[in-house]
């Protein structure tokens, strides 16, 4: 049978940004269908009744939803470039650090939409205080993988092309070479890569789209 | 060399109450060392410096977090009655369901930290409609991972021994046989297992625990 693998994402979300990474990293072809979630598809209701969100891989007609878990399925799936190591224990921290970037950031967003005004600023230099483990993390490393870009790496590209951004918009240097020289180096190794600078929004146009996103939580009712 | 296995929980935890039940379910020897939270151990913090948390299962010295991911890494080291299924489909469709159910309990609990006096009891019925996609998933099986305990039963287990317990603690009276009948057979169904009914803590004890932390959210400051 003939493989046909669909995504459905949207350019703004690193958690589909992350999915087209994997799939160029297996040289995996595939149609990209991006959703405008102000108003869904019919398909990605459909294929995400749950939580009616992209990312969604529909591989060969059937569904698979949630980042980390699109991830380990295609990992699965296609042997080739292998995202986690063999062993057991070196995969469990893998799973370990993905999933603890995954869960920072989104209590970083629920913070940033329940403060008022400035204090969202607050909460973007907690959140970079607590990202001092992933950076000790990395140390002596040139990958979160290892030689080479893996699991973790391909989860915490958010680091690498939204974090610099978020705090731009936000208007704060929390996230600084000097504060960060491990990850800042992590950066530059990454971004030599050519699929991973493909699944990057174009930075101006992105930074334009967080600060928007930024204004709407700050003028939100609380 | 003899193994090694420690599990550090505490007995009111369905998440450290998960890992000892799939050790026992597959027969492996460990040790289990009660925590007490208010006054957590030198060694819990050493072994979980980031998240300060049980459960954390120690392998021949190796620490291991997150209930989930210990989960995984005990059905990747003792290979005996697996967890997960082998086709990658459906590995990726239990690992969603597991999800799910953690992570709704989670927003239930932040939700009832933040609420006034008796809105507890509407953030309660609120979590239990969308335990309906749960109820619905079970349609046509014994248990979730199929005609055998798998993945899935363990974490939702919670179900089972916690829900019925929270919400004769909070006074609803959400979850019950008439609204969720599959749910409610699945429960008779693992509770026919020894082991499962091992690692459930004693009712009353465990009700008493329970409405403690409800008045505990009930009169903290907002």
């Amino acid at each position: 049978m003939a493989e046909e693998v669909k995504l459905f994402g949207t350019w703004t979300s690193p958690y589909s940004r992350r999915i087209e990474l994997a799939l160029k990293l297996k040289g995996i072809p595939f149609q990209y269908i991006e959703e405008d979630l102000s108003n869904k598809s019919p398909q990605l209701l459909k294929y995400n009744p749950v939580h009616k969100m992209v990312p969604v891989l529909v591989h060969n007609g059937k569904p698979i939803t949630e980042s980390q878990i699109i991830l380990e399925y295609i990992d699965e799936t296609w042997k080739n470039n292998p995202f986690l190591p063999q062993d057991p224990y070196q995969r469990a921290m893998a799973r370990f650090w993905a999933k603890f970037i995954d869960e920072k950031v989104k209590a970083a967003e629920m913070k940033a939409k329940s403060v008022e005004g400035k204090e969202i600023e607050l909460v973007v230099e907690e959140f970079f205080e607590e990202m001092k483990f992933l950076e000790n993390e990395l140390k002596g490393k040139d990958f979160f993988g290892g030689e080479t870009i893996g699991f973790v790496d391909i989860v915490a590209n958010i680091v690498a092309f939204f974090f610099t951004v978020t705090q731009q918009a936000v208007g704060v240097e929390a996230f600084t070479p000097e504060k960060f020289p491990v990850l800042f180096k992590w950066i530059g190794k990454i971004t030599e890569i050519d699929v991973v600078n493909e699944c990057r929004p174009p930075r101006e146009k992105h930074l334009a789209y967080v600060k928007a996103v930024i204004e709407g939580f700050k003028s939100a009712p609380k």
